[in-house]
């Protein structure tokens, strides 16, 4: 029998350094097998000894269940996540192995190192546009059906949340983020701030600020965030800088 | 005429130098000015020749004016924030403060720094409860009518999003998270699973897990922050270990 092994769900933040917590790097540093999506991986400096799990992107019950088998062997495993991997990322891919697998696999030492997620990343460089309440919502339907994601969106534009939306396109799904455009265009103002957020935090970041009704749902890709701002949301402009966004801590009420 | 000041908003994260970032600490060692609520800035080193703002809770426009005045002034200022500036912290303050203030100030350098919130941390230590769809609202009803709250949390319980809870309870206002419970008890499962973070990353941190019928909302202060699962949450208990808390990434169908 092994020693016993762990794992760690590690989270690097958008992709910069100034920008990934000590708790990150020191769990990285020490442990003897790192797991992830390949790009991920190729952003941290090679440790001797230290081997390497690349894995594709998608797949993730997958990539979850062979960090348990390597720290169920007695490895030190840090499954390296990008942004946070309690937000729209590994943790829950992890927790729903073991909630399915072997009943040994509960007993592995595991924790959550938590990471800045795109969304915080995003809403830094504007400004405070989650400076109030907001929903995160996911707009794949891999594991869903898309209904439940229009069930979401409705609700949240009916309350009027700032509304996040991860994942909103990809190779196999360029179609979700206009279905999700037209049904929210039905239920929000046209002058709406709209945020394309990409890649924020690495080289080529781009940030746009649009409308509702100005916006292009095509322009977003698998490494975009789009923050749709609620009825409190400002757009202050600048002289010469880009525009603050941010979303007011009230609300105004006629007496 | 002075030369130009800068001001930087910036999360120190939870409380514990593990889950703060490089960019952080970088930006409140170089401030010539630290502003923010005194048990924020208690928890940073001294630095000779740096000056301290400290101020009560609440009243957070007030202290965004003092640290834009002060980067009006030429200063270099760090306005120190708990957990993300981003989410139901200072940035929002700041921002309005610009939008509402003398149109010089959109001219000041003015940047803001992402930190780890208290739902990321809450998170960590449970498993992945915000693994998918989620909302974060505050119970304060300071800026806004009641009502919107509860508009909010009826929406959010509609479409079964995962509810975050920030700023449950005050002295000032112990009844809200009382008046919360009951709405979501007549809308969601009495087994949802609930969860109440009590200052993670401190000393004093503590987490329970209950059911949305057994749980006690007069547990809640203003260091709580409360987790309300949607129907895809689980619990998956062990043997001698505290329970694992995680969000399911799709949503099983009936066929």
């Amino acid at each position: 029998m092994n020693a016993p092994g762990s794992l760690r769900i590690v989270g690097i933040g958008p992709g910069c350094e100034a920008w990934i917590t000590p708790e990150a790097l020191r769990l990285i540093a020490h442990a003897s097998d790192l797991v992830g999506y390949g790009p991920y991986l190729e952003r941290l400096p090679l440790i001797e000894g230290q081997r390497r799990h690349q894995s594709g992107n998608g797949a993730e019950l997958e990539r979850a269940r062979h960090a348990l088998r390597l720290a169920e062997d007695g490895r030190h495993v840090a499954l390296v996540s990008g942004g946070d991997p309690g937000i729209f990322a590994m943790a829950a891919a992890v927790f729903e192995a073991i909630d399915k697998g072997d009943a040994g696999w509960r007993d592995i030492d595991v924790a959550v190192s938590p990471g800045i997620s795109a969304m915080q990343a995003a809403a830094a460089r504007l400004g405070a546009p989650l400076g109030h309440d907001f929903c995160a919502i996911s707009l794949s339907d891999n594991l869903k059906p898309w209904p439940y994601v229009e069930k979401r969106l409705a609700a949240a534009a009916s309350a009027d949340f700032v509304i996040v939306l991860y994942n909103p396109a990809s190779r196999t799904r360029p179609h979700r983020i206009h279905d999700a455009f037209s049904l929210l265009r039905g239920l929000k103002a046209a002058a709406t701030p709209v945020v394309f957020a990409h890649a924020v935090g690495r080289e080529d970041e781009h940030i746009s600020i649009e409308t509702l009704a100005g916006a292009d749902p095509s322009l977003a890709g698998m490494s975009t965030l789009i923050i749709v701002g609620s009825s409190e949301t400002r757009i202050v402009p600048r002289g010469s800088a880009p525009p603050f966004v941010y979303t007011s801590r009230g609300v105004k009420v006629s007496r």
